[in-house]
């Protein structure tokens, strides 16, 4: 296909392609003449990923980069590449205290949980514990256990949902999933807050 | 109390509480001469809480002053004021398609949910949903269902643990719960996928 057809079906507009075919982020297709080329179906995946990781997932091209190398590295295996894609959209903040990173090893010990050393989640999930620390009102262990049993049944169900055919097909479902579903799930949840707090307070002053 | 206790107390430094006093945010203390005054639990709990809106929610002193006053009127029904600050913690974006508003409420008539016709939440969650639906990995109903499912579990189990004693309380652990609990699930969520990942997919390329 030319270029303007592989705008028109990945969503990017022309000069964007055009940039990121300047930056190295899209491999180049095949050239037909001095000015022009065709592009094929792996270029449409290519700029669909780039596109989740830059509109959803809030990504600067550096980190975009680091994302496609990982992808392109045939020797990372499918979740070490998941795993450059879910730090990447991570965001970075203070380091959590030891107290709540030694709670979130003794969870993912106890749940017998993989997950790796350098995970940016145990970092985020120790942020998230300091702060209601701060608040005082520390997350007691038995609901933090709640809250894991139930992400665990999520994890379970939304996983295997996810096209692992193409590894760049993988990351972006994976990036919109986490990004976008992360909303949806929030906003469920102040609603049945609403739901239950209206039931029980009605009458209540 | 005098000013330097009440500060220490509420965690608000005293520039800061002497603004509040201005500002209207915080009734005066008992005065006993020409420039001191005596404070009590009520501005303990009253500092708290507007600490918990601005720090924890993020609320500019105008919405601060909007929670306060649902506080203040005691013709207003606990949950309505809960509503009020849950309101006030929520984005303001673009509006929802109308298709999405739709399975909103069809999800909400479904499960029987009391969420009020001009409930922040509504909006909330449709605009998510469109979110999904622009990035090509629309939602489907029973994917939506099986999330309401599992808040609902967490609501009921979450809810009657508010301290309703003072609607004071009440809104500072509901505005402190729904912010900092937030995070706390993603993490997990995010956590477990890569559990699930990794056992799935660590041989896979």
């Amino acid at each position: 296909m030319w270029m303007s057809e592989l705008a028109a079906r990945s969503g990017v507009p022309v000069p964007t392609v055009k940039y990121y075919l300047r930056e190295g982020l899209l491999p180049p297709g095949e050239a037909t003449g001095a000015t022009r080329a065709i592009y094929s179906e792996d270029h449409v995946r290519r700029l669909r990923l780039i596109r989740a990781l830059v509109e959803v997932g809030g990504l600067r091209l550096a980190d975009v980069n680091r994302v496609l190398a990982a992808v392109d590295d045939s020797g990372t295996p499918l979740h070490e590449v998941l795993g450059v894609a879910q730090s990447a959209i991570s965001p970075v903040g203070p380091s959590p205290s030891a107290r709540s990173l030694e709670r979130v090893d003794a969870l993912i010990r106890r749940r017998r949980w993989r997950v790796a050393p350098d995970s940016v989640n145990r970092t985020v999930l120790a942020r998230a514990l300091d702060a209601l620390d701060d608040a005082d009102d520390a997350l007691p262990d038995d609901a933090l256990s709640g809250y894991a049993e139930t992400v665990s049944g999520l994890a379970e169900v939304e996983v295997p949902t996810i096209d692992t055919t193409s590894s760049e097909t993988a990351v972006r479902q994976t990036v919109l999933r986490t990004v976008l579903i992360e909303p949806v799930l929030l906003a469920l949840r102040r609603m049945a807050h609403e739901h239950v707090s209206s039931r029980a307070l009605r009458r209540r002053r």
